[in-house]
Parts: C-alpha cells; structure tokens; sequence
C-alpha cells in the first residue's frame, strides 16, 4: 500500500529543480545528480553565480540527452515561487518536476534584545517562506497533475532540533520548516513524498556570512562542532532521499539531536534509532549543563559589552 | 548558580501580563493569577470582552491592593507589542512586568493545496508572530532594566511537538514558538526565565472557529482526543511554571510526545521522563502508522472532494 515510498529512487532521466542551486549545498546536490543522469533546473539571484554553476554542473553530464538550465527569480512569495516553477517546467512540457529541492536560505546570529524588528521578520523569510512557498508552489502542480511519486525536499539544520544563544531569528524558522511533517502526512493522499534534510555546520560561503554577525560567545559553543564541506552534506542529503528517509540526517551528533528530537515521525532504522535514542538521553542533559554554564558564565562579560554599546541607558 | 531557577514561583504581589487574556486559556489563567494574589493586565482587541473578562477576574481578588487592567491593543508588530507592553505597566511605574504570558492566537486548519497565500502567512502571524513580537518587546525592557528573576512564557500545542495532515498554516507556527529553546540560553545571560506550554484540544472559542474550516478526515483522527477546559489547561500551565518547567504539558498524550521531541531541552524529571521515552518510543511508531493508514484510505474520497471543487481542471 505505502509500497511506492520503500523503493529506492533513481534520479536517472528525472526533472530535479533545485532551488538555491548556484552555490553551497544546493550546487553540490546539482552536480551528484547530474552524475546520475538528471535533467537539472536551477534557480538562484545572481545571474553570474548561476552562469557559473551551469559550468560547473556541466563537467559532470553522464549523457547528451540531459537538460541543464538555470534561471534567476525570486522565491519571497507564493506567486514568486510558483512563477519561477512554470518557467523552469517550459523546457519539460510544463510538467511539474519529479523532484524539488528547495536549498536557498540564509541566517543571521545575533543577541536577541539586539535584533530590529526586521531582523525578526527577514530571519523568517531567508529561513522559512524562501522554502515554504517553492513547496506550496511544488505541491499544488504536483497534486494537480497526479505526480505519484514526485518528491519535495527541505532543508532544515541541526537548529531545527535544538537551539541555543544567538539562533533566535533562524532557528525558529529552520523548526517550523517540520511543516515537512506535516506535509509528508498530507501529500500521501497524492503519492507525493517529502524529506528533510538537518545538515550540520556547512563550510559554504553562507557560513562566512554569517560569521560577520555571530556573537564571540556563539562561535565559542559551536567550537567543538566539526563542520562539512557542501559536498560531504549534499552526499548525506541525496543518500537520505534515495533511502527514502522522513528525516535526513548526515553527521552523528544532529543524529543524536534527531532521535531525541523527531517525534512521531517515521523511523529509519528501528534498531539504530533506538540505540541513538538511548545515548541521546544519556548525553543531550550533559550537552546542556555544558552550553548553560558556558552562558551564565559569560553573564559579566555580556553585560560590559551591552553596556559599552549603551543598551542600558 | 542557577539556584534562581529552581525556586517555586510565587505571583503574589507580582505584575503579570496577559496577551489574549479576554478569553479561553489567557482568561482561565487570569482567574488563577488573580486567586494567587497577582496583579494582572491583559491585552486582547475586543473592548466588550475585555470589559467583560475584567468583571469575571474581578470575583477571583483575594486582596484589596491587587489591580486588574485591560487594554485593548494591536500585537502584530514588535513596535505595537512594545506598546501594548508600555501602556500596562504604567500603572506599575513603568517597570517591565515580572511575568508575560503571550496566550493569542489563532489556528486554520485546512488542506494544503486548497490554501492561498494569505492562508499561510496569516497562520504564521496569528500562530507564531503574536506571540514572538510580544516575548521581543518583553525581553529588550526586561534586559534593559534589570529584571532578575522575571519570566516570560510562550503558548505552542501539541502540534507544536508534532503533525498530521491539515495544520500546514499552523503546526509550522507553533513549532517556530521553539523561540523559547534559544530564549531560555540566551535570557539566562540576564536571569530571565522561558517557558512554553503545550496544550492539548481546548474547548474554547478559538476551537469552535477551528471547526469551521477543519477537513472533515482531520477531524475523524482528532476523534480519539480527549480534550481540556481552559480551566484545566490553565492550571497545568500554572503548575508547570511554578515549578520551573521549561516544557510545559497538561495532558499523558502530549507529554508522550514531548519526551520524543523535547530533544537538547532541560528535563523535568528525570525518572518520569525517561519513562516517557520509552513508551514513546514504542508507542508513536504506532500511532504514526495508524493516522498513515487512514490518510491513505482517505485518498479516494479526497480525489472526489477536489475534482468537485474543480481543482483538477
């Protein structure tokens, strides 16, 4: 009955759109699917970026038969979204894609009591709707044109498991991107699949970014984290979709946080999840002793630096 | 250390501030604060009913000090959150309130596909926004002022711990309202305490508009729900914050999913919560199954609802 989400999939000869797909993770997906044989949209801003990424995706076409276009739009509405899906579905008959993975997203880590109101908001979007509205946009030509089979994939974080000091824009956007969880219930009644993807610290020019931002105490917490190249992540992402997990994980510490953290979601591996489950309640209260002293340690030195920015007067 | 966190919380005597205090949840609890001694001041839009939930707090004064405030306020901004929040502690000489409850909200379930895109963002604004502007404009004037031992304390649902097919505009909202993991890290660097609370089906006013939107196959897997009067929510909430809970939940269901999902937060108890987990950890596997199950046999009936409505052509 649920037999078409336990086969394995092959992206061979399939139309995976890929948004954010000019640089990072995105682009390191694009190019191990075009070594299996996929037919490649990407869309992204940055006409020279996307210029670029085409090339790069070029070096790794297995068969002449294989289409690679790349488009610049914006994907901050539902409109925006849907528009950019239709043009990228004209070279494919305007048929929906058998696979979307929605890969743009940004983040910005600062103090709380710090951030502007468009902070707030714009954390949102970069890390929530950016995504939600290619997946409204993806699921409603897919429903309407009876794409069993068909796939959407989000990209999550380690933050949307767990959060801590500094994440107050992004890692409420990168939880309430679960709406994978709801819509992996919902698109059933459409043999539609749908994934999340928590990568962990990924060396892409994202991270720089955000780096610019990232308060000192924040960068130290995370300093014992070990990070991924995009390429490392994009590997663990497509391992995930072609095993046909509900939540995809690629390092051993967000799998930690996810089997103490993924609920009443689908399993992957009943004896594996449950053995992660059992170190994780062992070691996720020690993890957090650890991060909450490390703040209340640094309560002093917090205060100086508001103070000396004149938050207090 | 941390000693602040692990004292019983006492209101008396104590300004505590209510947003959607005029009814459901927000009022229930308004009646307790008010019997613990507890001045309070609630915001919600409808000046009738905030006339009206004033007289009814008014029969739970236990001194003649106590003071009671209604305001009626936008809160679907930071600056009209910031507002609000000015306006009731006038009345306290300007001073932040030693306790902010951000009970308003609203919830639209419908099928995805069939939403447009103000159903989405609308969800977001009225499940996620009107809360977080709230806890931003509390933060920034608790910080500032030296507010030790303050607490601010965020409404999610059990759809914040998990979902299911119909809450695409609304379980992303209450997952996001997760806010309170990084606020409860970073507001420790200025002995502010976060709480949040997970209530389960309440039958309140806000429930019976949910119902009118509700797809009739949500409904069925709701059936086997046993719900909660806002009084009992309002005291399990009550009761958690008193004792310094992080989570919050007021019923055996949702803590079974809080113990799969709760991930990297501080426990309560670390003997019932590990219990929990097990049966968690057997018990939502099941579950998971069973509402699979019954989407999948729902699938032909909704084809028939969709191709009525016209979706297909």
């Amino acid at each position: 009955m649920l037999g078409f989400f336990t086969k394995k999939w092959n992206p061979k000869g399939k139309h995976v759109y890929i948004t954010g797909g000019s640089s990072g993770l995105g682009l390191s997906l694009a190019h191990i699917l075009a070594l299996k044989g996929a037919h490649i949209s990407i869309v992204a801003r940055n006409q020279k970026k996307l210029e670029e990424a085409l090339k790069s995706i070029e070096k790794f076409r297995v068969s002449s038969s294989q289409t690679f276009h790349a488009f610049s739009h914006d994907l901050d509405s539902g409109t925006a979204a849907s528009e950019a899906l239709e043009v990228a579905c004209k070279a494919h008959g305007g048929e929906a894609p058998d696979a979307v993975f929605a890969c743009a997203g940004s983040a910005k880590p600062m103090f709380f009591v710090e951030m502007q109101e468009s902070d707030l908001s714009d954390g949102m979007v970069n890390g929530y709707w950016i995504q939600a509205w290619t997946a409204w946009a993806a699921a409603r030509k897919m429903a309407r044109e009876h794409k069993q089979g068909a796939k959407i994939v989000l990209m999550s974080s380690t933050l949307g498991y767990m959060s801590f000091l500094g994440w107050g824009s992004y890692s409420p956007a990168k939880h309430a991107l679960r709406l994978a969880d709801t819509l992996h219930s919902e698109l059933m009644l459409y043999g539609i699949d749908v994934h999340i993807y928590f990568p962990a610290t990924m060396y892409t020019p994202g991270f720089d970014q955000e780096n610019q931002t990232k308060p000192e105490i924040v960068r130290r917490i995370e300093s014992t984290d070990e990070g991924q190249t995009p390429d490392q992540a994009a590997q663990a992402l497509y391992n995930g979709v072609v095993d046909g997990h509900a939540h995809i994980t690629g390092d051993l510490l967000t799998a930690l946080f996810s089997a103490s953290t993924r609920g009443a979601v689908r399993r992957n591996n009943l004896f594996l999840d449950g053995l992660y489950d059992f170190i994780a309640y062992i070691g996720t209260p020690i993890w957090r002793s650890s991060v909450d002293r490390q703040v209340v340690a640094h309560r002093q030195e917090h205060h100086q630096y508001l103070s000396d920015k004149g938050f207090f007067s």
